[in-house]
């Protein structure tokens, strides 16, 4: 083998092909990148069994007879990539396993690299009916979801998100743990089946960070039994599925409630950020809202002292007081775009929901028992 | 005590008084700052007994009538300014050894504080014959130098730098461990007396954190028995001295040498830097420098494999193959600003020089001996 390219291209190419690595495994084939030139195209794989990755990048191929697949450590490879300037480099397999890496200037690496008879390449879909959806959509659905699956659990459902078709054309995304629920509803521009499957929350994430912010852009999913493949640009993600069926997410919703307020969210935000001041971090205090007419009373009592702000409101419904972990209603307010934002409480002891009019997204936060303390 | 502030000026004294300010010490003291009304002017102080400082800040001082210094752990009170936006900030002293620590919106913080009672508060020397250097002129020499003392060692030498008036107006500031030597001198603007200081290199370093990149500000610099007291602008900083006598690094130098190269600095900084990609981190491997006639090939033989690049060079003298500890020459390039650097070799044994014409600086790094390998 013998090919080349332009830095940027096979940088660009080894950073995504990065996310399907493992870089600390006991297999070595899951700390690597492949550099395969069999089909007269420059592939590089990736495959930690959770996830693969194949990225088509450009460049030439100056010779593929003998060896056409070869096995780098991803790590090395990318860090002597990047060392390099933007200029063509030349990757060059030699007899007795060792590949040397050049490029135009006059510097040489040479690195131990293995055939890639070993390496578990991902196993493709056929392509039929795959759900399309702009890449832009996907990736912010995903980032307003998936933080909130476990993260603890391997193979646990719960650390699963759901990839649902809910509606003809609606898709909906849904994360949850014990404490608390993430949906977000896209609309899709054509009609598909009903489907439903479980998508590793992790998987999600690193699909999300190689999808464009391309608005005009498509990534096509296709649904098997036991994976998903995800095609888009140059590159196609294979991620395994968790088994079983999902939680019923739709029977926790309700639309009942007692009390309704609209508060600035980057006010409540920041203001959520600055009461875990005061709290040490092995320390689990409640923040607690005390809403009245125009005005939430929001405090915290830590062991590094109290605090306590008080925000405009706009309010309809009782006074309630409540309690949450800060770090949930955090994480919320930082997955959603809008300046202000709705929440809605049943009671003290009923979850909360924070949601906009359309329900594009909903949130739903349980509370902690105050009164317990 | 009740004091007003803005929120940046707070933040600016915390973050000075902050560098003598140990974050986790059996002695509750070091991780304290003070804010000290007693002279009718706002004063932070911090004293981890090897640095104290003390920085005025501007403000209104309400009430300093029954307690006039107060201790503030020193990482909450910074994260709490920090949390804060840029308004007046209001800081009280309640009953109950409690403060608050208010701004114009409605928020609050309440935390403990102590009285300053028990407060270590560094001891002032006098103000008589100061040596005066600009601000930006010890800064960049202490930048040059203090990153070759030993990291190890408490009050070891080697951690130390040596401060020394070597001419009547010249500072020379050297700094050393088993390997290698840095000296930097500094053209002063008036004619002082001799005398030679060692000062601990991690004070330095935090004293050069804090001077201000103003060629046109002055550095007053004052040397007691046990101490040196360094003032400028609104901050006064005491460092504990090592005492002893420094070792005579004049002696170490030579102006005999065999071969003197002149390369490009950004090109052989980068390149020493990528012969550490095939080398793991616990691995110790000497970078080799082949120097010929207008070229020097530099080689790496790791663990993850072998690097070479050539490079041009301005060669006068003799060829050489000299190895080095790459982390000692990637250090001393980062710190020379020069377009092009000098090295002078000896031989292969004898410490290599580098330099600037006019020995402004003056680095020597021992060679690793490649022949025993």
């Amino acid at each position: 083998m013998k090919i080349i390219c332009g830095q940027k291209e096979l940088l660009k190419g080894i950073q995504i092909a990065s996310k399907a690595v493992t870089p600390k495994s006991s297999d070595p084939n899951m700390e690597c990148i492949v550099i395969d030139t069999k089909n007269n195209d420059i592939r590089l794989v990736a495959n930690n069994m959770e996830l693969g990755i194949e990225t088509i990048i450009s460049g030439e191929i100056i010779e593929n007879n003998s060896v056409d697949r070869i096995e780098l450590t991803a790590n090395l490879f990318q860090n002597i990539i990047k060392s390099l300037p933007d200029t063509n480099i030349t990757i060059e397999y030699n007899s007795g396993s060792k590949a040397t890496i050049s490029d135009s200037s006059d510097r040489k690496f040479e690195i131990n690299v293995t055939s890639a008879d070993e390496f578990p390449f991902p196993t493709k879909l056929n392509k039929s009916n795959p759900i399309e959806i702009s890449q832009l959509a996907l990736k912010t659905a995903i980032g307003q979801t998936s933080f909130a699956a476990s993260k603890n659990g391997n193979g646990d459902m719960m650390t699963g998100e759901s990839f649902k078709i809910v509606a003809p054309s609606t898709l909906r995304l849904s994360a949850l743990n014990g404490h608390r629920i993430a949906i977000r509803n896209v609309t899709l521009d054509k009609e598909y089946e009903n489907s439903s499957i479980i998508i590793p929350a992790k998987s999600m994430d690193d699909i999300a960070s190689i999808l464009s912010t391309d608005d005009d852009k498509k990534v096509s999913v296709y649904i098997g039994a036991n994976s998903a493949m995800f095609e888009f640009d140059d590159t196609t993600i294979i991620s395994r599925l968790i088994e079983g069926k999902y939680f019923n997410v739709e029977q926790m919703l309700s639309d009942d409630y007692e009390t309704h307020i609209i508060v600035d969210k980057q006010s409540i935000a920041s203001c959520i950020q600055r009461t875990k001041l005061v709290v040490s971090d092995s320390e689990k205090r409640p923040v607690i809202l005390n809403v009245t007419d125009g005005n939430v009373l929001i405090t915290m009592n830590g062991s590094k002292g109290k605090f306590e702000e008080n925000l405009e409101i706009e309010k309809n419904g009782k006074d309630i007081e409540i309690g949450f972990n800060p770090d949930y209603l955090i994480s919320t307010f930082n997955a959603i775009t809008d300046e202000k934002v709705e929440m809605y409480f049943i009671n003290s002891k009923a979850p909360c929901f924070i949601k906009d009019a359309n329900e594009v997204y909903i949130y739903l936060i349980l509370p902690i028992n105050i009164n317990v303390n």
